[in-house]
């Protein structure tokens, strides 16, 4: 009701009547525009033969707060977008096998550990250079470690390629990665701060402990019948035991200081290992569908293009996302080089894309007063600009990779293939 | 990352640090609570023999606020229930043909009306009886005035008899009860506050031309090609633009004061008409199952329990449950009395829920002093009391609707079906 509406939006309402509002149109209205301006923005993108993906970024910049203001950045829209991104990663989960995985661990390993040392000391470079302080600059290097590959994941899953080796590099880096980024995390604020907590080891200890359970896990639920998934009496379908157990491992990973996404992936992992995983990929598409539309306007929405109009800023933006986008590429051709100089690249260009773990690093950095209000905006441009870069790479290299793979097999590859067609 | 929700969680952070932030992941615990206690409650229910939509209600007070306080009634929380039951009514309204829904239009509105005019009116005589002056007394009736089919559309779907005839009077009726409650609580405004707004009349026919057309639309999109639905690039399935459809007109009618359900429904109409009406529903299944949940558990966990320690309040919400569901049941008895005596009766038990309306006008009511904190919280019970109440009711006169249905078809059609087996 109209009327409500008044009521519903009007400030210090205690709890009750709170709760009596049903949710506000206003927020609905911003949610709805959100995924408009991503459809639409992926169709210009098609009809431009541009990423689909740039387009829903893009259409979300548009009606964000920061240009039109149509869709403002609410709690709602928060929980929207990464419901978004962990379904989306659960359904990467669905299409990878764990022994693929872990057969790429070497590559992985050195991919992700050499693609997070050298963001770090590449953006205290930058941050030294240009006159920061020693505590300040090691928060920009740290603000570009963390790799966020819901991006990188939409491009592989729509370019038909999670399959590749190349893919299965860098899902697994990129795990690795969010192990190394709460390492990271803890060393740095212990460091800034002078206070090392021991709570800050236990929650590196609990995260490794879920991953690696997790694994064994996946290795477990081989051939695991259906009915593992539709024995309560509520479960018509195996997608609501599958759900449950999706967003308590993204929470879990989530409370262990991890990434959602990545408790995400590994119930999407033990999931693919069950009999009931082509059905459950086929009931989670709807919800990818309609979800993740919201993570990639939602993260287009956060680029504050206000920042760009100070030519020094905008330099500044430019060198990071310079920085960020070539440590990440040489961490992936010296980590995986062994794959291939094209699959290598494509590596690294895959591990480019900050996200969400860039943004709060920054938050922490402003917070405690170690980076400036323009510093951290422009630190916040310049992740978002990798996530909106990175397609465009990938883009350009997968096709390089694919050829070469071919080119290995024939080359290496006894058989029919070998022989001249 | 945990040091981030710290940050998250501190509140009064300008819009780019809020921004920053990612979804809190206390308030996907609650979703998480709210969806998983739905199920458990929904497991318990029927292995008792229960409604399982009374086990997901009852799952909702349990974790809800008033009871252990795991689930608090957030605004992500309240979004995902609204999106719950659009995309519930959305699905029924793709199960129903416009041209059968017109062909009831006769015992639907009467049974609107009667059923409408009458718990205002046994409202009103409950306040007075208790001593509240007049003006406080009709908003007590008039909380009781509108339906709210979310529940009933479950348990009829739930069922398997949303193609009855008892069904599509309830679908109609409930169209009309929302437009005939935006009108009584414009009256029940001017005439408590001494002001008759001429936008509250433009209103209200507004909302009666979004219900024309969109009938109108629904007649006219009899066999409209799948190709309506896919021809952007971004549609590789017709799912996207029919959500857009839904969310679509859920705003407008959002907008135009009628509730955000009605315009879901009307939308599930026209593309019911379509050639991509099998798909459409196919597609939405998946989000109905894991959206759902949230609305029967937040509407659950509104319901403050410690208002049931008082014997006066108890008798109070007894009486008023009563009388809502009795002056519900005669709108039925006798606006659908042509219709059968049991299907009539399951009629006005299905008119019997309420919701949303119903806590928003006691919201009014305590906005403006005329309902005191404890007539707010009697009303607010016995508002989600009728919701409780109805699937056992409906459970009890379904069954005698349908025999008598097909009683009446034996007796009345000639052929072999009259003829004894």
């Amino acid at each position: 009701m109209t009327l409500a509406f008044a009521i519903a939006g009007a400030g210090a309402t205690p709890p009750i009547r709170q709760a009596a509002s049903a949710a506000s149109p206003d927020v609905l209205l911003g949610l709805f525009v959100l995924f408009v301006a991503a459809k639409l923005g992926e169709e210009v993108a098609r009809r431009l033969g541009q990423p689909a993906v740039v387009g829903e970024l893009l259409g979300g910049v548009i009606v964000g707060p920061f240009a039109l203001g149509w869709a403002q950045l609410t709690e709602p829209a928060a929980v929207f977008s990464e419901f978004g991104v962990v379904i989306l990663l659960f359904a990467v989960g669905l299409e990878v096998r764990i022994d693929d995985l872990l057969a790429v661990g070497r590559p992985a390993a050195l991919t992700a550990v050499i693609g997070m040392l050298l963001p770090i000391a590449g953006g205290y470079a930058v941050g030294v250079a240009i006159g920061y302080p020693s505590a300040s600059a090691i928060y920009v290097g740290l603000a570009l470690a963390a790799t966020s590959i819901g991006i990188t994941s939409r491009v592989l899953a729509e370019l038909g390629v999670l399959d590749r080796k190349f893919s299965r590099v860098i899902l697994g880096a990129a795990v690795i990665d969010d192990i190394l980024v709460l390492i990271a995390i803890g060393v740095v604020e212990g460091f800034t701060t002078g206070d090392t907590s021991t709570s800050a080891i236990g929650l590196v200890i609990s995260a490794i402990g879920l991953l690696g359970l997790g694994f064994l896990a996946a290795r477990r639920a081989r051939g695991l019948p259906r009915e593992v998934f539709t024995w309560p009496r509520f479960a018509e379908t195996p997608l609501v035991v599958a759900f449950i157990f999706m967003f308590g491992m993204a929470l879990v990973s989530a409370y262990l200081g991890l990434a959602a996404i990545i408790g995400a992936f590994v119930a999407g992992l033990i999931i693919a290992e069950t009999e009931a995983r082509e059905e459950i990929e086929h009931e989670i598409r709807p919800l990818s569908v309609i979800f993740t539309p919201f993570f990639f306007a939602f993260t287009g929405a956060q680029l504050d293009l206000r920042t760009l109009t100070d030519p020094a800023i905008v330099a500044l933006v430019v060198a990071l996302i310079l920085v960020g986008v070539i440590t990440k590429t040489i961490g992936g051709l010296i980590g995986a080089w062994s794959t291939g100089r094209w699959s290598a690249t494509t590596i690294g260009f895959g591990m480019s894309p900050r996200g969400e773990v860039g943004i709060v690093v920054a938050n922490l950095g402003l917070a405690s007063g170690l980076l400036s209000q323009t510093s951290f905006s422009a630190v916040l441009v310049a992740v978002i600009g990798t996530t909106i870069v990175a397609p465009y790479l990938l883009a350009f290299a997968i096709p390089r990779a694919i050829r070469e793979e071919s080119e290995r097999d024939t080359n290496s590859a006894p058989g029919p293939r070998a022989a001249p067609a």
